[in-house]
């Protein structure tokens, strides 16, 4: 029995919807033979989400983790290649910081690439007709932070988890209301894919 | 009971599908209580189409006529407001035909509105959370042809039918292969979108 | 000696600039061999702009009306083809109208083209190596409406004025602070572009 | 006298300028006090253009390093914030390679980050009106490859030198033909922010 790990994040920058939490939410209801789930869910904030999320680390040592998070302006499931150190936050976040520029962890690895095996990710949602690609970007925002402070726990600590982050379109829930457009989701898509990316993960583990 | 025509375009541009012809095919199997459909499968042909598609208002006169089209790169199910007089086609229809900058009817008035109710269609599908909004351009290629056409008709031979053109955005099928972001809903999005559009349509005769 | 009436907006929605704004004031200082200029700065409120522009078009009977303003999210110069008898505000105007589906003129055309040699000056522009495409919506907003009210106008009283509407991009200037991308042009190469569509129109006047 | 490497690519992808090049090749006639510019026209090769660079390197150790590339679809002037080791061609170079998610230099660091002074390049354009911003990937395709492999080699051989990447839009002359929109900055807008770049970069030397 395989222990997967999956973090979603609370609504922010105004939306009463994230559509990662939406996903994971509904994750726990979906039977995985091989694997037991354990879903975090995280506040906007970028200390408590780091502290939050590398003590579950710890204390569960999971074999997968998964990070989910909106990426407002994807068009498509966004599987990230690579974490990057430093925090530059376009937007406060949910408790207010906003730092510009700095390292994440002063003296570590400019990046860490994903663990995940994203190219499988990204073809079997495809295969289900469901838009995904890699990105290489995950941002300077906390999607990147908790993304990097997890890929640079597991090095430091020497563990065999495999790890990464994927981004999630808006869902149409909410750019119904939005008098622009902007690309966007089912959530029925959503959740699909994110099932696809747990199904492919645990297929990638030994 | 009522009868509606609905029509719809094969694909073209390259394409191999068309989602305007994918959605109306199901409509053949969902039941509108009040009224019969009549679905017409037009070439893109700027001849043929019109063609076709007036031979069979001449013959049918149904009340309510629902022309559907494929819109690459609209982001939303696009019900158009207005029909304008003119061909100006970016690349030619699948015949070889491209005006550039002709009259579709001269000396006919500039342009006609929509005659469906399409503010309450865009109101009923994106209850439905699909993304929707009202388009005021439906192009100058085969799709206002179309829709220009048959406003004009309907005008001339003093018919009661109520009458439009609605866009449909790319499905899924259409963009996972493309190497560049477009928009696209699922196809289950884009035949649910229709039904409640014919829905709706229908709700508006008296 | 012909006659040139130029319109443009006041900034609105936020906004500090208006490119048709400035690119309108520069024109002062262009010298058109054939040609008198007069430049009418117009309000965002949906009856004064009309009455004002329609007020000077009665008194000084010109060849040649171009009318300009701002098109958020345009990528090129964009002569429009067509305006359309609604307005159909998503926000207020400066004095906080906001129509919703209205016919402008009740009773009126469904539409009118535009008079001015649309194709000839996009030809214009780019081979001055600046973006400009015709353009087939002037929206449902206040560029839309002084568009067909001014049309209206020439119509109803039998005027010979050459009339026509293009949207400008936004300038670099509105773009450079905004968190996201919008597309913009420089200054210099609105009032270039500016400069040659009178040009281009008044080579068109017999 | 500071040295100061500029390189630019030639054309690709069916293309026939490239920003870079065109910008690049201005900048001969660019006095810049207290520096001497060196000018590397590279070819879309992924073995031959890093190799001419990192030639160029040993031999002239130059004190900066900027390189310059095409971002098509970039709507802004993008320093790029960092260099991941990664090679995955959407499309072959010009010698008909495409890499798809190989390592550019097996077992060497994730990434690096720009050593140029990237927040004062962006501010200094912005000054001019010219649309920048920091850009956090610099994709996985020739312009990363040497972008990484200058970084890289500086690392590795323990030089001093200050390098990083920025990527230019399409200019006007690009997207002017093509059928549908392409963001694009004037040529005269690329040259200056490049000029303003090199000003910035220089001021950053110690």
């Amino acid at each position: 029995m395989k222990k997967l790990l999956l973090t979603a994040f609370e609504p922010f920058a105004g939306e009463i919807i994230n559509p990662s939490l939406e996903a994971a939410r509904v994750m726990k209801n979906v039977s995985f033979p091989e694997a037991q789930l354990d879903i975090l869910e995280l506040p906007v904030d970028r200390f408590l989400a780091i502290e939050v999320t590398l003590n579950r680390l710890r204390e569960e040592k999971p074999d997968v983790v998964i990070m989910l998070g909106e990426g407002s302006r994807r068009f498509r499931i966004n599987p990230e290649r690579v974490a990057i150190n430093v925090d530059d936050f376009r937007i406060p976040d949910n408790a207010g910081n906003q730092p510009k520029g700095e390292p994440i962890i002063a003296g570590a690895p400019a990046a860490y690439f994903s663990t995940l095996p994203i190219y499988e990710i990204v073809e079997r949602i495809q295969k289900a007709k469901i838009p995904a690609s890699i990105s290489n970007t995950a941002g300077t925002y906390l999607c990147n932070r908790i993304f990097y402070s997890v890929m640079h726990f597991i090095a430091v600590e020497q563990m065999k988890t495999q790890a990464g982050f994927i981004h999630l379109p808006y869902i149409h829930e909410q750019t119904i209301d939005k008098p622009i457009d902007f690309p966007s989701l089912s959530l029925t898509d959503a959740i699909e894919a994110v099932r696809l990316a747990i199904e492919s993960s645990l297929l990638g583990i030994k």
